[in-house]
């Protein structure tokens, strides 16, 4: 009989995490100024050890004991065939899925929580501010907040807060709080209602509530914290990556496809950096981050320096961008409505060494409804656009008549999405796409600021 | 670093199950004349090659190739470790957690729904039908027949359908089908309906229903299934207990006391069972099977001949009941109300050879929410209260000054149960417990019947 999982055992966890700043280019992030941002300044947003992991270009960070004891709850994360949806697609490739949806709070956000907690702790912090989408982020952080004994406040995107009432629920069973944002907290949210008081919320909103939070508390010991974008954060993700390519080496194998979706970049460059260093290296694959077509950054929007968040409290990063302002309609990936894309998963759109592909809401559900059906796990809509991109590659190796291997990440379940699948199967569910007028208008809002440089890493 | 998890490969999943009925004496099933049940007369309940194997004394069963195809979806499920449960404790006892919230309904149910699926399959069955509590067998049961292409129509008691409202999605994503239980579309749901428009349901009328829409399909291809109880649903769930063997064996240890949280007893029955062979052996061992105070069959009720249902469809079956007519109160561990145990598990508590405990609402939430932050994963409301024994045990480890082993049942997640969470953080959960009154009415709805004997296995 197939191996249908492989796993590791704990002590083949990798021990350190892949820095991609190490073997790519990078435009600086740029202060009010214009001129690039002094570590320094970030201070009193991170803990000064975060911000320099953030600005480091070794090519290989050891992970801390302290970090690794908490992962190992439920890292390594088994790698799956998925030979069940195989015959369903009737595809001679071969799928493979990495499961982060095994971790407690159900996607791979806890990788990144864990170790930002832990430096946080390490430097003293006692509150962490931060915000979320879908919920999965703001879970994350509690949880791993609670393992770290932090405060964790979050402000959780209204239309996300309203659609999944049991993540609020999940995050108080880890000691988090969790308000609906915008809220009449900070200044921030107080402007953003507003100016419509029936704002379904933006994670650029959200973003700016939390670092307001933050740095207004005046005792010194808040920070924020990103659940995605920045450079440390994807660092801390590359586990994942790393995690499969042991796998996959078990048994022989090597992708000729890696599929990750993409919000603000995290679990796509998590599975995917490890195997783009490979491909600068020379290897021959295919690597697709795939984002929603309602909120296209890769595939529509310019790459441009922009704001990270609406009220433009962080530095201009050099990034794909739809617009600080830009505010998604409200489809259900909630982890996939920023405005944005991590500066490095950018940089490698630009260069040309990732091929990013945009899906719609119904076709992403459909793939996650017969990704239920076959595999038996039910996919977080996020999950469910790479595996409609997945079905894609699938059917077309299928045409090709090639056995090629597909990975893909499995960011998270969908148990506490079931709102989303609920329309989906009552016919109900929008499948939004940018128009060419919202990208027009979404553009103007970075029409002054200045322009990167179009760097070639290799 | 001490090890988290203990992992079995999927080379190392156990071949067999171990069935309990080659080793301890039974009363039989009695039916309406007041005679042993002969197996034929549950030909229109059950497929006949699951009779056979409910009345086997074979010592060691088989599993089919068909059924661990499926299983390696997410088995052999992890053994862990609750080191940071240990902590907060300050006990000086091991405890080992076994892990079955991680298949993807999210409990130990899919083990006996993926065996039941598959052999109603063999023997031709297009459609079942069943009952669930909390949700977790029904979801269990889709998950399965979805496997392998059979129609599931779940009957979900009501106080957890109003309560649970995403279990039914989860139902559906699989493609089940799932209404609140008393239904208008049976005999025995009209007449509990007639006799209380506003019951909160029961296990005992949702079997009544489930059975009564599979014994009434003219079409002969519906049959029944029931997801606890009986003992070829018990066997199914050894898998628990065999794994669990292996992996302490791996690391050297043995449990002094084996911990599972117990409804109809299937989850305590498969983590146990194959402890209770070695204690019939003569191995020295406490076995605990934790049953909520608001529905005390073990610990209060007596062990007699009753109905496993409200209806009176199903044969007398020699248990501990509180008689088929009683309706637990709406406590939220909906996979702990119901009215009667598992023959196989009331003989051995007659015998005393595994010691039965009640734990009351507030402190399984207590233990269950203590659980989650430390050991980072959120149990169900069924689980909390083996959780909640677990932590009376480590108190008197520490007590003793005994470096005890406790092995306890993680029967399953609790990302659907988060309404019960929200009451317990709120302050609005009700303290139930069965009062003597209550007690004494239950026990006239078996008060003519036959009583069993009280037979001695060793």
């Amino acid at each position: 009989m197939e191996v249908r999982k492989v796993l590791l055992s704990e002590d083949e966890m990798p021990r350190q995490w892949y820095n991609i700043l190490a073997d790519i280019k990078m435009n600086p992030p740029l202060g009010p100024d214009g001129q690039p941002v002094k570590p320094e300044m970030l201070a009193p947003v991170f803990p000064m050890n975060l911000i320099e992991q953030e600005v480091s270009t070794e090519r290989w960070i050891d992970i801390p004991e302290g970090i690794l004891q908490i992962l190992k709850i439920w890292r390594p994360s088994p790698l799956v065939r998925a030979l069940f949806l195989e015959k369903a697609l009737d595809t001679p490739a071969r799928i493979y899925y990495k499961n982060e949806g095994v971790s407690p709070p159900g996607s791979h956000k806890p990788n990144t929580a864990v170790a930002q907690a832990y430096y946080n702790k390490e430097f003293g912090i006692k509150k962490i501010t931060t915000e979320t989408g879908a919920g999965q982020w703001g879970s994350a952080l509690s949880f791993a907040c609670c393992q770290f004994g932090i405060e964790c406040k979050v402000f959780m995107v209204r239309v996300s807060f309203d659609q999944k009432p049991y993540r609020k629920s999940m995050m108080e069973a880890w000691g988090g709080h969790c308000v609906a944002s915008p809220s009449t907290e900070t200044e921030a949210g107080r402007q953003a209602l507003a100016k419509d008081p029936e704002t379904p919320g933006s994670l650029g909103i959200a973003i700016s509530e939390a670092i307001e939070a933050a740095v207004s508390d005046k005792s010194g010991t808040t920070r924020y914290s990103l659940g995605s974008v920045l450079n440390h954060v994807l660092l801390h993700q590359t586990i994942i990556g790393l995690e499969a390519k042991k796998q996959l080496e078990k048994i022989g194998e090597y992708p000729d496809v890696v599929i990750g979706c993409a919000g603000g970049g995290s679990n796509f460059a998590g599975l995917a950096f490890p195997f783009v260093l490979d491909k600068i290296n020379g290897r021959d694959l295919e690597i697709y981050p795939v984002e929603p077509a309602a909120c296209p950054t890769m595939t529509r929007a310019p790459f441009v320096y922009d704001h990270g968040d609406t009220a433009r409290y962080t530095p201009l990063l050099p990034m794909h961008s739809l617009g600080h302002a830009f505010v998604p309609p409200p489809f259900h990936a909630g982890g996939l409505r920023y405005h944005g894309m991590a500066p490095t998963v950018s940089q490698l759109v630009t260069e040309g060494i990732i091929s990013p592909k945009a899906v719609r809401q119904l076709e992403a559900y459909k793939a996650g409804v017969q990704f239920a059906r076959t595999e038996g796990v039910i996919p977080a809509p996020e999950t469910t656009h790479a595996l409609a991109y997945v079905a894609q590659e699938a059917r077309k190796a299928k045409e090709e008549g090639r056995e090629k291997v597909i990975l893909v990440n499995f960011s998270g379940h969908g148990l506490l999405d079931f709102a989303g699948y609920d329309k989906y199967f009552s016919g109900k569910l929008d499948n939004y796409a940018l128009s060419d007028e919202q990208l027009a208008e979404a553009e103007s809002a970075f029409a002054d600021f200045p322009k990167p440089q179009h760097l070639k890493s290799r």
